[in-house]
């Protein structure tokens, strides 16, 4: 069967289109945490959406199982074929329009990375509001497919908020067209777009987006500003969510920070070490405000803090930058991680902090606990040193205490094939029904991404 | 048929739940318009999400249709019974919890009204984002299921920006809670709510929605700035675009200004009259800024003005809203309206408001136009009076040049089944198939609003 729906493929994209290259094939079934792996027959390469829509098409009268593949950055098992089928590598799909700078919009291929857009936009005077630390391999059309988040949802919301339109082949094999022109109103019909943006990849093949851009950021102010408790640290986000200009708000606690200082060998910013500190960072498009002054005030306005430093260049922000982000680096020093990505609501974050190292502990005698995360948003991260690399005891013992607070076990990652047990724990029967009703309406054969999110059988 | 299903219905939800008196029929049968009249059978009104699900499983049962009913103001024929549905009141559905502080957020039943929301939070220190002209009236349960726009898209979006999360009746008779504890990131599989706001009602039935909040406006300024050209006036707005703190940014012609004030037996202030100018305001959430510098500043980087009036204070920024606000009611005055509520691309616009009267004057001699609306989203009106009041001519010759400069024939009002017939021009026959297979997946018996959107037959 896949014999047949190959040399089907090869004779419409041409044999540069169809790769069984067994090394190939074995880089592309593994993502890159290389805990997910799989077996595939063939790569295909379609040069454009037409060559993407017979591929689809193909599938279908073939009954073969298709998973798209941008940069395999994901976290999830999304993008690998865990089941035999056959990869769509999108990375050909690499369309660039020209910024359409009355609009404030650009118009993407699918294949394209975050960084190729950030410095094409950044040429014509424009930012990205989305931005993740695997931007050098990270495609915008996994990112869309994916609703990819990062350090500045708070500012600019995640990838569905950028999307303003979308090309996609759908699981029928037609291709959808849903506002290029990147209308901002357009109040006519089901929201397509946004209903394909995160769906990773169950309900069409993203093609190409058209993507809103933002005024780049002319000056900045960045804080460590530390909290006497963890309470006071979530209240104190509480009010600085308010903040005008807010460009992120971060989380760190005093253990994170003392690992981080005995890593990089310099002391903690804050003396003592604080029980918990926010990174907080306001920014503006026009250059001649305050940031400073505006920061104190918006601190001043939440619990007294218990010290800060305040940081406006460059270098000096990316230094209070570094307390936050070296803790996956420096967790992954001290043995293998186990992680959690999840949200809280804000009413019940104070409490999720309080809970959850005595809960890890209980799970796991002696292990580490790293809490840390996008406050602003209520995204935490979880890491956890000291369990077996098969014990996911801790982690499940966390996320049943997420989704008694009400909060999501998946913030930003997805659901993949490694979340799959949680989602119906998460959203419900209705919605699981409702998602896997929509599914069999875009895809009735069940060719795309048949593993993922509400699994095919 | 009906009857059978009436008297289902009254076991469930008691005499006060089905209304037959011929008054209240006929009231509930007509929107605001007038336009818009049909017939039902009966009003039921529901006293909670349990009861509407009662409603849709008997209705599913009887095979009878059903039209969701909120404060009627929509513009479109959605929500009245044209062809002979019972009617879904859902105003008693009146829960309005209190204040979210810590995360920002509210949830609100589907039959609060916008102004009783706006009031409610204000005493909360907050405000919402979205604002229209029909606020003592329009419900919030039809504002999400209708994706509302209004003045401040440019700065919060439109309803679909402020929904995180809502309960629904889906078209199954099944409740669906999609996100209600409001997680700003929870990336567990499709964007249910986002799919629901702005689907008309064909899905499910909203009886709830979790609103992001706002930090309420302390200080702006607003600006009215004439410009040589229409051209000059479409250039400035693509630079005021990107302004910091951006509150609106709408536009009025020279025509329209000289009618204003010829109804308002008042100067233009701006003399002489310019062919275009913008009303802009700029808005923050922190007193203390100098928002009139700013907003000149904004100004000076774009074409060069023909004049400008500025306002800082209520009652003056009030009267410079008014040359805005003024036009449909100026219409009004001279004779019957013809209406189109309109999207272009920043790139078109420029063409388009060049090319309408013209076009309006070939199809309708001596015909008045006037154009305005709300340039920082595209979102323009087109007015046309002179007309007989059954002649679509130069409106569809209108929605003609919209469709062939790739803008929407809808912006803000949406489909109902007014505008059914430009649906698959506006959207391409791919995205209405897709659309007509998700509302079979939801509502697989067709009883929600079955002529709305994409009719069922």
């Amino acid at each position: 069967v896949v014999d047949a729906f190959l040399d089907e493929v090869r004779g419409r994209l041409g044999p540069q289109g169809v790769v069984t290259d067994p090394d190939v094939l074995r880089t592309h079934s593994v993502d890159w945490t290389g805990r997910w792996a799989g077996r595939t027959p063939a790569v295909l390469r379609p040069a454009g959406t037409a060559e993407v829509a017979e591929v689809v098409r193909s599938a279908r009268r073939h009954a073969v199982a298709l998973v798209p593949q941008g940069g395999r950055t994901g976290l999830v098992g999304g993008s690998v074929p865990l089941r035999g089928e056959v990869l769509v590598d999108l990375r050909r799909l690499d369309r660039l329009d020209p910024v359409d700078a009355a609009a404030g919009q650009v118009t993407v291929g699918a294949g394209v990375t975050l960084q190729r857009l950030q410095d094409h936009v950044a040429a014509a005077g424009w930012a990205f509001g989305v931005d993740i630390g695997a931007r050098g391999t990270a495609t915008l059309g996994g990112m869309v497919a994916t609703n990819a988040g990062g350090n500045h949802v708070v500012r600019y919301g995640s990838m569905r908020h950028q999307v303003l339109g979308l090309e996609a082949v759908l699981g029928t094999g037609e291709v959808l067209a849903a506002n290029l022109a990147g209308l901002v109103k357009d109040n006519t019909g089901f929201d397509l777009a946004g209903l394909l943006c995160g769906s990773e990849g169950t309900l069409g093949i993203v093609t190409a987006a058209r993507l809103a851009l933002v005024a780049p950021v002319a000056e900045a102010a960045t804080a460590l500003v530390g909290y006497r408790t963890i309470g006071d640290a979530v209240a104190a986000a509480a009010t600085l969510r308010r903040a005008p200009d807010l460009h992120a708000l971060e989380l760190v606690l005093g253990p994170g920070l003392d690992l981080v200082a005995a890593h990089q060998q310099a002391p903690v910013p804050l003396a003592p070490t604080p029980p918990a500190a926010l990174l907080v960072e306001v920014a503006s498009s026009r250059a001649g405000s305050d940031l400073a002054a505006q920061l104190a005030a918006a601190v001043a306005g939440g619990p007294e803090p218990a010290g800060a430093a305040v940081a406006t260049t460059a270098p000096d922000r990316a230094r209070l930058w570094g307390w936050r982000e070296a803790h996956p680096e420096v967790a992954a020093g001290l043995g293998i991680v186990h992680k959690a990505d999840v949200t809280l609501p804000a009413a019940a974050t104070a409490r999720f902090l309080d809970e959850v190292p005595a809960l890890v502990e209980r799970c796991a005698p002696g292990a580490t606990t790293l809490l840390y995360g996008h406050l602003g948003d209520g995204n935490l991260h979880v890491n956890v040193v000291g369990p077996d690399p098969d014990d996911d005891g801790p982690i499940d013992a966390v996320l049943d205490l997420v989704l008694a607070l009400d909060g999501s076990v998946s913030a930003e990652h997805g659901i993949g094939t490694a979340k799959v047990a949680w989602l119906e724990r998460q959203r419900g029967a209705v919605a699981v029904s409702a998602m896997a009703a929509v599914r069999r309406a875009l895809d009735p054969d069940g060719v795309l991404n048949p593993a993922v999110l509400t699994p095919r059988t």
